[in-house]
Protein backbone atom coordinates (compact mmCIF):
# COMPACT_ATOMS: atom_id res chain seq x y z
CA UNK A 1 0.00 0.00 0.00
CA UNK A 2 1.19 3.54 -1.19
CA UNK A 3 2.49 5.77 2.02
CA UNK A 4 1.21 9.00 1.61
CA UNK A 5 2.92 11.26 3.74
CA UNK A 6 6.51 9.83 2.29
CA UNK A 7 7.45 12.16 -0.08
CA UNK A 8 8.71 10.62 -2.91
CA UNK A 9 11.70 12.43 -4.85
CA UNK A 10 13.69 11.46 -8.65
CA UNK A 11 16.25 13.29 -10.44
CA UNK A 12 16.49 13.71 -14.17
CA UNK A 13 19.89 13.81 -16.38
CA UNK A 14 19.52 14.92 -19.87
CA UNK A 15 22.64 13.77 -21.64
CA UNK A 16 23.58 15.43 -24.80
CA UNK A 17 25.65 18.05 -26.25
CA UNK A 18 23.22 19.27 -28.07
CA UNK A 19 20.88 20.31 -25.36
CA UNK A 20 24.49 22.21 -23.86
CA UNK A 21 25.52 23.45 -27.36
CA UNK A 22 21.72 25.29 -27.14
CA UNK A 23 20.98 23.57 -31.00
CA UNK A 24 18.31 21.57 -29.24
CA UNK A 25 15.45 22.66 -26.63
CA UNK A 26 14.86 20.12 -24.37
CA UNK A 27 11.16 18.64 -24.33
CA UNK A 28 11.49 16.57 -21.79
CA UNK A 29 11.89 17.71 -18.70
CA UNK A 30 8.52 19.67 -18.40
CA UNK A 31 6.72 16.41 -19.39
CA UNK A 32 8.77 14.43 -16.57
CA UNK A 33 7.96 17.05 -14.05
CA UNK A 34 4.33 16.63 -14.50
CA UNK A 35 4.26 13.07 -15.46
CA UNK A 36 6.03 12.54 -12.17
CA UNK A 37 3.55 14.58 -10.16
CA UNK A 38 0.64 12.63 -11.27
CA UNK A 39 2.99 9.21 -9.90
CA UNK A 40 2.94 11.43 -6.52
CA UNK A 41 6.80 11.61 -7.49
CA UNK A 42 8.74 15.28 -6.70
CA UNK A 43 11.09 16.00 -9.33
CA UNK A 44 13.98 17.74 -7.27
CA UNK A 45 16.86 18.20 -9.84
CA UNK A 46 18.09 18.22 -12.94
CA UNK A 47 21.20 18.08 -14.47
CA UNK A 48 22.08 18.35 -18.16
CA UNK A 49 25.90 16.86 -18.70
CA UNK A 50 27.96 16.46 -21.87
CA UNK A 51 28.26 12.99 -23.94
CA UNK A 52 31.08 12.03 -21.63
CA UNK A 53 31.73 9.11 -19.90
CA UNK A 54 33.09 10.85 -16.56
CA UNK A 55 30.16 13.44 -16.84
CA UNK A 56 27.31 10.63 -16.98
CA UNK A 57 28.89 8.59 -14.55
CA UNK A 58 29.38 10.93 -12.24
CA UNK A 59 25.89 12.90 -12.44
CA UNK A 60 24.24 8.95 -11.99
CA UNK A 61 26.36 8.15 -8.26
CA UNK A 62 25.76 11.47 -7.01
CA UNK A 63 22.09 11.24 -7.56
CA UNK A 64 20.75 7.33 -7.39
CA UNK A 65 21.73 7.78 -3.82
CA UNK A 66 19.99 10.95 -3.05
CA UNK A 67 16.69 10.71 -4.72
CA UNK A 68 14.12 7.66 -5.21
CA UNK A 69 14.50 7.26 -8.69
CA UNK A 70 17.03 8.43 -11.42
CA UNK A 71 15.70 8.57 -14.75
CA UNK A 72 18.22 9.31 -18.20
CA UNK A 73 17.18 10.64 -21.40
CA UNK A 74 19.43 10.86 -24.55
CA UNK A 75 22.26 8.75 -26.03
CA UNK A 76 21.07 5.20 -26.24
CA UNK A 77 20.78 4.89 -30.10
CA UNK A 78 23.19 2.89 -32.28
CA UNK A 79 26.08 5.90 -33.13
CA UNK A 80 29.47 6.50 -31.78
CA UNK A 81 27.97 9.18 -29.38
CA UNK A 82 25.50 7.13 -27.94
CA UNK A 83 27.76 6.15 -24.82
CA UNK A 84 24.94 6.71 -21.66
CA UNK A 85 24.70 2.51 -21.13
CA UNK A 86 28.57 2.45 -21.22
CA UNK A 87 28.98 5.24 -18.81
CA UNK A 88 26.25 4.02 -16.38
CA UNK A 89 27.51 0.23 -16.11
CA UNK A 90 30.95 2.00 -15.66
CA UNK A 91 29.24 3.96 -12.85
CA UNK A 92 27.50 0.85 -11.40
CA UNK A 93 30.87 -1.18 -11.51
CA UNK A 94 29.13 -3.79 -13.82
CA UNK A 95 29.44 -4.92 -17.48
CA UNK A 96 27.69 -4.29 -20.34
CA UNK A 97 26.02 -7.26 -22.03
CA UNK A 98 23.24 -7.94 -24.73
CA UNK A 99 20.16 -8.74 -23.27
CA UNK A 100 18.03 -11.09 -25.15
CA UNK A 101 15.01 -10.08 -25.48
CA UNK A 102 15.98 -6.40 -26.64
CA UNK A 103 17.79 -8.79 -29.29
CA UNK A 104 15.02 -10.41 -30.18
CA UNK A 105 12.94 -6.93 -30.13
CA UNK A 106 15.70 -6.03 -32.51
CA UNK A 107 15.24 -8.78 -34.35
CA UNK A 108 11.72 -8.36 -35.13
CA UNK A 109 12.10 -4.81 -35.84
CA UNK A 110 14.91 -4.75 -38.32
CA UNK A 111 14.50 -8.71 -39.74
CA UNK A 112 17.52 -9.87 -41.94
CA UNK A 113 19.06 -5.74 -41.43
CA UNK A 114 19.88 -6.73 -37.86
CA UNK A 115 23.50 -4.81 -38.18
CA UNK A 116 26.08 -4.54 -35.64
CA UNK A 117 25.11 -0.77 -34.90
CA UNK A 118 22.02 -1.43 -34.54
CA UNK A 119 22.39 -4.47 -32.14
CA UNK A 120 24.34 -1.73 -29.73
CA UNK A 121 20.89 -0.66 -28.51
CA UNK A 122 20.24 -4.50 -27.21
CA UNK A 123 23.13 -3.92 -24.68
CA UNK A 124 22.35 -3.19 -20.96
CA UNK A 125 24.34 -2.89 -17.96
CA UNK A 126 24.56 -6.08 -16.49
CA UNK A 127 21.40 -7.05 -14.21
CA UNK A 128 19.45 -4.67 -16.11
CA UNK A 129 15.71 -4.87 -17.06
CA UNK A 130 13.93 -3.20 -20.68
CA UNK A 131 11.15 -0.38 -20.91
CA UNK A 132 8.56 -0.80 -23.48
CA UNK A 133 9.46 1.32 -26.47
CA UNK A 134 6.44 1.62 -28.58
CA UNK A 135 6.96 3.82 -31.12
CA UNK A 136 10.56 2.13 -32.70
CA UNK A 137 12.59 -1.14 -31.72
CA UNK A 138 15.22 -0.04 -29.30
CA UNK A 139 13.36 -0.05 -25.51
CA UNK A 140 14.11 1.50 -23.14
CA UNK A 141 16.10 0.52 -19.96
CA UNK A 142 15.63 -0.23 -16.16
CA UNK A 143 18.29 -0.92 -13.67
CA UNK A 144 18.14 -0.39 -9.52
CA UNK A 145 16.25 2.73 -9.02
CA UNK A 146 17.69 4.29 -12.76
CA UNK A 147 15.14 4.53 -15.63
CA UNK A 148 17.59 4.98 -19.08
CA UNK A 149 15.21 6.58 -21.95
CA UNK A 150 15.90 7.81 -25.11
CA UNK A 151 16.35 11.14 -25.94
CA UNK A 152 13.58 12.09 -28.74
CA UNK A 153 10.41 13.58 -26.59
CA UNK A 154 7.76 11.07 -28.62
CA UNK A 155 9.50 7.51 -27.71
CA UNK A 156 10.72 9.60 -24.15
CA UNK A 157 6.93 9.68 -23.77
CA UNK A 158 6.41 5.87 -24.57
CA UNK A 159 8.46 4.62 -22.49
CA UNK A 160 7.25 6.83 -19.50
CA UNK A 161 3.36 5.36 -20.54
CA UNK A 162 4.59 1.73 -20.37
CA UNK A 163 5.71 3.21 -16.38
CA UNK A 164 1.77 4.71 -15.94
CA UNK A 165 1.25 3.70 -12.23
CA UNK A 166 3.83 1.28 -11.91
CA UNK A 167 6.30 3.19 -9.44
CA UNK A 168 5.65 3.59 -6.06
CA UNK A 169 4.81 7.26 -5.05
CA UNK A 170 2.78 9.51 -2.56
CA UNK A 171 0.30 11.91 -2.52
CA UNK A 172 0.35 14.37 -5.69
CA UNK A 173 1.32 18.36 -5.19
CA UNK A 174 -1.96 20.12 -6.33
CA UNK A 175 -1.82 23.61 -7.35
CA UNK A 176 -3.72 26.66 -7.60
CA UNK A 177 -3.21 30.15 -9.43
CA UNK A 178 -4.10 33.44 -8.44
CA UNK A 179 -3.16 36.69 -10.66
CA UNK A 180 -2.82 40.40 -10.43
CA UNK A 181 -2.49 43.32 -12.52
CA UNK A 182 0.51 44.75 -9.96
CA UNK A 183 3.88 44.28 -9.58
CA UNK A 184 5.00 41.23 -7.24
CA UNK A 185 7.26 43.95 -5.11
CA UNK A 186 3.93 45.70 -4.33
CA UNK A 187 2.34 42.78 -2.81
CA UNK A 188 5.66 40.90 -1.26
CA UNK A 189 4.93 41.10 2.22
CA UNK A 190 1.40 39.64 2.12
CA UNK A 191 2.81 36.97 -0.39
CA UNK A 192 4.99 35.99 2.63
CA UNK A 193 2.13 36.33 5.37
CA UNK A 194 -0.34 33.99 3.81
CA UNK A 195 2.22 31.29 2.94
CA UNK A 196 3.30 32.05 6.43
CA UNK A 197 -0.03 31.57 7.82
CA UNK A 198 -0.96 28.33 5.47
CA UNK A 199 1.24 25.17 7.18
CA UNK A 200 2.14 23.36 3.86
CA UNK A 201 1.46 25.47 1.31
CA UNK A 202 4.51 26.87 -0.85
CA UNK A 203 3.55 30.42 -2.59
CA UNK A 204 5.76 31.54 -5.54
CA UNK A 205 5.36 34.36 -7.26
CA UNK A 206 6.25 34.68 -11.19
CA UNK A 207 6.29 38.50 -12.85
CA UNK A 208 5.41 39.01 -16.15
CA UNK A 209 5.05 42.03 -18.75
CA UNK A 210 2.20 42.14 -20.85
CA UNK A 211 1.34 44.91 -23.48
CA UNK A 212 2.99 47.28 -21.26
CA UNK A 213 1.39 46.38 -17.86
CA UNK A 214 3.11 44.59 -14.96
CA UNK A 215 1.48 41.71 -13.44
CA UNK A 216 2.32 38.24 -11.71
CA UNK A 217 0.75 35.39 -11.22
CA UNK A 218 1.19 33.76 -7.73
CA UNK A 219 1.28 29.53 -7.79
CA UNK A 220 0.10 28.26 -4.61
CA UNK A 221 1.17 24.45 -4.27
CA UNK A 222 0.26 21.74 -1.13
CA UNK A 223 -0.58 18.35 -1.53
CA UNK A 224 -3.91 19.11 0.95
CA UNK A 225 -6.77 20.06 -1.03
CA UNK A 226 -8.12 22.05 1.66
CA UNK A 227 -5.58 23.74 2.99
CA UNK A 228 -4.77 24.71 -0.69
CA UNK A 229 -8.30 26.31 -1.06
CA UNK A 230 -8.00 27.80 1.92
CA UNK A 231 -4.87 29.99 1.29
CA UNK A 232 -6.33 30.36 -1.93
CA UNK A 233 -9.36 32.43 -0.48
CA UNK A 234 -7.27 33.87 2.05
CA UNK A 235 -4.57 35.23 -0.87
CA UNK A 236 -7.94 36.46 -2.75
CA UNK A 237 -8.91 38.35 -0.01
CA UNK A 238 -5.80 39.94 0.75
CA UNK A 239 -4.75 41.19 -2.79
CA UNK A 240 -8.79 42.23 -2.89
CA UNK A 241 -8.01 44.18 0.60
CA UNK A 242 -4.69 45.59 -1.22
CA UNK A 243 -6.69 47.62 -3.59
CA UNK A 244 -6.29 45.19 -6.54
CA UNK A 245 -8.81 42.59 -8.52
CA UNK A 246 -7.00 39.63 -8.70
CA UNK A 247 -7.85 36.60 -10.56
CA UNK A 248 -8.75 33.28 -9.67
CA UNK A 249 -6.14 31.54 -12.20
CA UNK A 250 -3.54 32.54 -14.18
CA UNK A 251 -3.47 35.82 -16.25
CA UNK B 1 45.76 38.47 -24.45
CA UNK B 2 43.54 35.57 -24.58
CA UNK B 3 44.87 31.99 -24.90
CA UNK B 4 42.74 30.26 -27.62
CA UNK B 5 43.89 27.00 -27.16
CA UNK B 6 42.92 26.98 -23.19
CA UNK B 7 39.25 25.51 -23.06
CA UNK B 8 37.03 28.12 -21.46
CA UNK B 9 34.17 26.45 -19.36
CA UNK B 10 30.80 27.25 -17.83
CA UNK B 11 27.89 26.07 -15.51
CA UNK B 12 24.49 27.08 -14.98
CA UNK B 13 22.26 26.88 -12.25
CA UNK B 14 18.92 27.19 -12.65
CA UNK B 15 16.43 28.19 -9.75
CA UNK B 16 12.96 27.63 -9.48
CA UNK B 17 10.70 25.26 -8.64
CA UNK B 18 8.03 26.63 -11.62
CA UNK B 19 11.03 24.57 -13.71
CA UNK B 20 11.20 21.66 -12.23
CA UNK B 21 7.34 21.65 -11.57
CA UNK B 22 6.94 22.08 -15.58
CA UNK B 23 4.72 24.61 -15.19
CA UNK B 24 7.57 26.89 -16.57
CA UNK B 25 9.80 26.43 -19.67
CA UNK B 26 12.83 27.32 -19.22
CA UNK B 27 14.10 29.66 -22.07
CA UNK B 28 17.49 30.59 -20.73
CA UNK B 29 19.49 27.61 -21.37
CA UNK B 30 20.31 28.20 -25.41
CA UNK B 31 19.85 31.64 -24.68
CA UNK B 32 23.01 31.80 -22.84
CA UNK B 33 24.54 28.61 -24.52
CA UNK B 34 24.80 30.13 -27.80
CA UNK B 35 26.05 33.71 -26.19
CA UNK B 36 28.83 31.83 -24.09
CA UNK B 37 30.05 30.28 -27.48
CA UNK B 38 30.50 33.45 -29.04
CA UNK B 39 32.65 34.70 -25.60
CA UNK B 40 34.86 31.16 -26.19
CA UNK B 41 33.21 29.24 -23.78
CA UNK B 42 31.90 26.38 -23.55
CA UNK B 43 28.67 25.52 -21.35
CA UNK B 44 29.41 22.51 -19.46
CA UNK B 45 27.10 21.60 -16.91
CA UNK B 46 23.68 22.76 -16.14
CA UNK B 47 21.68 22.18 -12.71
CA UNK B 48 18.08 23.06 -12.28
CA UNK B 49 17.67 23.21 -8.50
CA UNK B 50 14.78 23.97 -6.04
CA UNK B 51 14.14 27.22 -4.54
CA UNK B 52 15.67 25.58 -1.62
CA UNK B 53 18.91 27.19 0.34
CA UNK B 54 20.45 23.55 0.47
CA UNK B 55 19.80 22.60 -3.04
CA UNK B 56 21.19 26.23 -3.95
CA UNK B 57 24.34 26.17 -1.84
CA UNK B 58 25.61 22.71 -2.63
CA UNK B 59 25.05 23.43 -6.41
CA UNK B 60 27.45 26.60 -6.22
CA UNK B 61 30.02 25.27 -4.39
CA UNK B 62 30.09 21.71 -6.38
CA UNK B 63 30.66 23.97 -9.47
CA UNK B 64 32.07 26.95 -8.49
CA UNK B 65 35.70 25.03 -8.57
CA UNK B 66 35.09 22.85 -11.22
CA UNK B 67 34.46 25.55 -13.92
CA UNK B 68 35.75 28.84 -15.28
CA UNK B 69 32.52 30.98 -14.94
CA UNK B 70 29.38 29.70 -12.79
CA UNK B 71 25.43 31.54 -13.92
CA UNK B 72 22.77 31.61 -11.86
CA UNK B 73 18.88 32.27 -13.32
CA UNK B 74 15.83 32.70 -10.79
CA UNK B 75 15.13 34.26 -6.92
CA UNK B 76 16.77 37.48 -7.40
CA UNK B 77 13.17 39.29 -6.83
CA UNK B 78 11.71 41.01 -3.66
CA UNK B 79 9.29 37.90 -3.08
CA UNK B 80 10.15 35.43 0.11
CA UNK B 81 10.64 32.66 -2.59
CA UNK B 82 13.04 34.99 -3.72
CA UNK B 83 16.82 33.34 -1.58
CA UNK B 84 19.17 33.11 -4.07
CA UNK B 85 21.89 35.97 -2.88
CA UNK B 86 21.18 34.41 0.74
CA UNK B 87 21.64 30.79 -0.70
CA UNK B 88 25.25 32.06 -2.43
CA UNK B 89 26.21 33.76 0.47
CA UNK B 90 25.95 30.94 2.54
CA UNK B 91 27.50 28.77 0.08
CA UNK B 92 30.48 31.55 -0.09
CA UNK B 93 30.67 32.40 3.81
CA UNK B 94 30.02 35.58 3.62
CA UNK B 95 26.97 37.77 4.58
CA UNK B 96 24.58 39.45 3.02
CA UNK B 97 25.10 44.05 2.67
CA UNK B 98 23.03 46.32 1.06
CA UNK B 99 25.03 47.33 -1.76
CA UNK B 100 24.86 51.11 -1.80
CA UNK B 101 24.63 51.57 -5.71
CA UNK B 102 22.13 48.76 -6.25
CA UNK B 103 20.02 51.18 -3.33
CA UNK B 104 21.04 53.75 -5.26
CA UNK B 105 19.51 52.33 -8.70
CA UNK B 106 16.36 51.27 -6.79
CA UNK B 107 15.82 54.50 -5.33
CA UNK B 108 16.02 56.22 -8.97
CA UNK B 109 13.60 52.99 -10.35
CA UNK B 110 11.29 53.56 -8.04
CA UNK B 111 11.62 57.25 -6.52
CA UNK B 112 9.44 57.52 -3.19
CA UNK B 113 8.00 54.12 -3.05
CA UNK B 114 11.12 52.00 -2.19
CA UNK B 115 9.93 49.63 0.03
CA UNK B 116 11.62 47.17 2.09
CA UNK B 117 10.53 44.43 -0.24
CA UNK B 118 11.81 46.62 -3.25
CA UNK B 119 14.82 47.08 -1.11
CA UNK B 120 15.60 42.90 -0.61
CA UNK B 121 17.01 43.38 -4.47
CA UNK B 122 19.95 45.67 -3.55
CA UNK B 123 21.26 42.49 -0.80
CA UNK B 124 24.23 41.29 -2.20
CA UNK B 125 26.75 38.84 -0.81
CA UNK B 126 29.51 40.49 0.81
CA UNK B 127 32.17 41.62 -1.81
CA UNK B 128 30.00 41.90 -4.67
CA UNK B 129 29.59 44.03 -8.19
CA UNK B 130 26.55 44.58 -9.82
CA UNK B 131 25.62 43.93 -13.48
CA UNK B 132 23.25 46.20 -15.07
CA UNK B 133 20.21 45.59 -15.97
CA UNK B 134 18.92 48.01 -18.50
CA UNK B 135 14.99 46.48 -18.89
CA UNK B 136 13.61 47.26 -15.20
CA UNK B 137 15.59 48.43 -11.74
CA UNK B 138 17.09 45.46 -9.81
CA UNK B 139 20.75 44.72 -11.10
CA UNK B 140 22.09 41.39 -11.30
CA UNK B 141 25.49 40.55 -9.38
CA UNK B 142 28.75 39.38 -9.85
CA UNK B 143 31.30 37.70 -6.66
CA UNK B 144 34.44 35.93 -7.87
CA UNK B 145 33.08 33.38 -10.45
CA UNK B 146 29.80 33.43 -10.08
CA UNK B 147 27.19 35.51 -12.17
CA UNK B 148 23.96 36.35 -10.56
CA UNK B 149 20.85 36.94 -13.13
CA UNK B 150 17.31 37.18 -13.13
CA UNK B 151 14.99 34.43 -14.55
CA UNK B 152 12.65 36.25 -16.47
CA UNK B 153 14.33 35.76 -20.22
CA UNK B 154 14.51 39.32 -21.30
CA UNK B 155 15.68 40.67 -17.97
CA UNK B 156 18.40 37.69 -18.49
CA UNK B 157 19.47 38.63 -21.63
CA UNK B 158 19.77 42.13 -20.82
CA UNK B 159 22.35 41.43 -18.22
CA UNK B 160 24.08 38.93 -20.63
CA UNK B 161 24.27 42.11 -22.88
CA UNK B 162 26.11 44.09 -20.82
CA UNK B 163 28.87 41.10 -20.39
CA UNK B 164 29.32 41.34 -24.01
CA UNK B 165 33.17 41.03 -24.77
CA UNK B 166 34.18 41.32 -21.10
CA UNK B 167 34.98 37.47 -20.46
CA UNK B 168 37.77 36.05 -20.92
CA UNK B 169 37.32 33.13 -23.41
CA UNK B 170 38.93 31.07 -25.71
CA UNK B 171 38.27 30.00 -29.86
CA UNK B 172 34.25 29.89 -30.12
CA UNK B 173 32.82 25.98 -31.42
CA UNK B 174 32.36 26.20 -34.87
CA UNK B 175 29.31 24.10 -35.96
CA UNK B 176 28.50 22.64 -39.75
CA UNK B 177 25.54 20.53 -40.50
CA UNK B 178 24.69 17.39 -42.73
CA UNK B 179 21.45 16.01 -43.28
CA UNK B 180 20.04 12.53 -44.97
CA UNK B 181 16.57 10.98 -45.08
CA UNK B 182 18.24 7.91 -43.28
CA UNK B 183 17.93 5.55 -40.41
CA UNK B 184 21.32 6.97 -38.22
CA UNK B 185 21.74 3.13 -37.60
CA UNK B 186 22.35 2.22 -41.46
CA UNK B 187 25.32 5.22 -41.58
CA UNK B 188 27.17 4.60 -37.81
CA UNK B 189 29.83 2.73 -38.38
CA UNK B 190 30.74 5.20 -41.05
CA UNK B 191 30.01 7.90 -38.99
CA UNK B 192 32.52 6.67 -35.83
CA UNK B 193 34.90 6.44 -38.96
CA UNK B 194 34.35 9.99 -40.13
CA UNK B 195 34.83 11.41 -36.47
CA UNK B 196 37.88 9.03 -35.95
CA UNK B 197 39.73 10.51 -39.32
CA UNK B 198 39.29 14.02 -38.18
CA UNK B 199 40.94 14.77 -34.52
CA UNK B 200 39.27 17.93 -32.82
CA UNK B 201 35.95 17.14 -34.59
CA UNK B 202 33.05 16.12 -32.86
CA UNK B 203 29.64 14.49 -34.58
CA UNK B 204 27.03 14.16 -33.05
CA UNK B 205 23.83 12.31 -34.88
CA UNK B 206 20.27 13.55 -33.96
CA UNK B 207 17.67 11.21 -35.68
CA UNK B 208 13.88 12.05 -36.35
CA UNK B 209 10.66 10.84 -37.65
CA UNK B 210 9.04 13.61 -40.18
CA UNK B 211 5.63 13.02 -42.21
CA UNK B 212 5.93 9.02 -41.59
CA UNK B 213 10.13 9.11 -42.75
CA UNK B 214 13.04 8.62 -41.00
CA UNK B 215 15.73 11.37 -41.29
CA UNK B 216 18.85 12.63 -39.64
CA UNK B 217 20.70 15.32 -38.80
CA UNK B 218 25.00 15.09 -38.17
CA UNK B 219 26.26 18.23 -36.56
CA UNK B 220 29.92 18.16 -36.73
CA UNK B 221 31.98 20.33 -34.21
CA UNK B 222 35.20 21.96 -33.98
CA UNK B 223 37.05 25.14 -33.42
CA UNK B 224 39.06 25.02 -36.09
CA UNK B 225 37.14 25.93 -39.16
CA UNK B 226 39.58 24.19 -41.74
CA UNK B 227 39.48 21.22 -40.10
CA UNK B 228 35.72 21.43 -39.84
CA UNK B 229 35.38 21.67 -43.72
CA UNK B 230 37.28 18.71 -44.43
CA UNK B 231 35.22 16.75 -41.95
CA UNK B 232 31.89 17.92 -43.59
CA UNK B 233 33.24 16.89 -47.21
CA UNK B 234 34.35 13.91 -46.33
CA UNK B 235 30.99 12.91 -44.04
CA UNK B 236 28.92 14.44 -47.29
CA UNK B 237 30.97 11.93 -49.78
CA UNK B 238 30.85 8.63 -47.13
CA UNK B 239 27.26 9.39 -47.64
CA UNK B 240 27.49 9.36 -51.43
CA UNK B 241 29.22 6.39 -51.61
CA UNK B 242 26.63 4.90 -49.24
CA UNK B 243 24.01 5.30 -51.90
CA UNK B 244 21.99 8.56 -50.45
CA UNK B 245 21.75 11.99 -51.25
CA UNK B 246 22.91 13.90 -48.27
CA UNK B 247 22.16 17.66 -47.74
CA UNK B 248 24.86 20.06 -46.64
CA UNK B 249 23.04 21.94 -43.84
CA UNK B 250 20.00 20.76 -41.89
CA UNK B 251 16.81 18.75 -42.92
Amino acid sequence: MTDKTRIWTAALIIIGDEILSGRTQDANLAYLAKWLNVQGIRLKQVRVVADEMDAIAEAINALRIKYDYVFTTGGIGPTHDDITVDAIAAALGVGVVIHPEARAILAGYYKDKLTDARLRMARVPEGASLLENARTGAPGIRIDNIFIMAGVPVITQGMLASLDGKLEGGAPVLSRSVGAWTAESRVAVLLGAVEKAHDGVQIGSYPFWRDGRTGANFVLRSTDPHVLATAAEALLAELRDAGLEPVDGEI
